[in-house]
């Protein structure tokens, strides 16, 4: 490779959203779960780093707080994907695409994603701008984008 | 959400490959640089840390380790994908497209993903198994899978 890593954006992506608990409350969104008490049960993330995980997705612009309170409660905070959120679905997906190939038990997955106007079974592909759905994944190559940038001499 | 996420493929895969220094080591090797040192140094991750994912990845089949030598050196190993390495390129670009899209510099990205048959540029999308790409991020639904576990009372 010829170009720098500096600026890379998948570093950047990884940065943001590439740690276990971050990926497990993205998918509790992803699935309209949106209360802190059920995100807390569904995930196991210990309660402070769900705290720290919840503000730094709404920081990021990843999710947004809408408020709610229930009859003699406080108001409290409920979670929503911005269209920034919801631009990580092909990535939630993807990833469970891999895990239920490689990581299900004997009797599968436990859920199954679907498209809402057809029915049909969803999953992550590559798919090229002429088209091409990609078959396998030996056919993708990288080339320099727009933002390349030299490789400096101390990193050979 | 009705079903139990104790056999959640998304919670396995992310554990397995969901932190920054896993994703930057499976980015190196999808673009073909297999040596430890050159990885080091394009990825910044501390060696130690470097050391204990690459071990990992192995362990968990998504590396394979090649003897290579040079010349007056001793024997080291090379990385490379196995299948189940391989099947990682979708999160990988659906990582980078988000990255893309969201997080790179004004100039742009430093790479592009093309494929290799048609030179088109390739990122990952939803397909469903009736035939259609998915418009946006918002045609998704889920349902409980073959592996659906009923909840646990505990977890309400």
């Amino acid at each position: 490779m010829q170009w720098s890593t500096e600026n890379c954006t998948l570093e950047r992506a990884a940065s943001i959203v590439g740690d276990r608990a971050s990926l497990l409350v993205l998918r509790e969104i992803s699935h309209g779960v949106r209360r802190f008490a059920d995100i807390l049960a569904r995930t196991g993330v210990p309660r402070q780093v769900l705290t720290d995980r919840l503000t730094r997705l709404v920081d990021d612009g990843i999710l947004m707080r809408r408020p709610y309170r229930e009859d003699g409660q406080r108001t409290r905070s409920e979670y929503r994907f911005t269209d920034k959120g919801l631009a990580l679905i092909p990535v939630l997906v993807a990833l469970m695409d891999w895990g239920n190939a490689y990581a299900a038990d004997d009797d599968g997955p436990p859920i199954t994603v679907f498209h809402h106007e057809c029915g049909g079974e969803v999953h992550a592909a590559l798919v090229c701008e002429h088209g091409h759905v990609l078959e396998g994944n030996r056919q993708t190559r990288v080339r320099p984008g727009p933002g390349a940038r030299p490789l400096r001499e101390s990193v050979a």
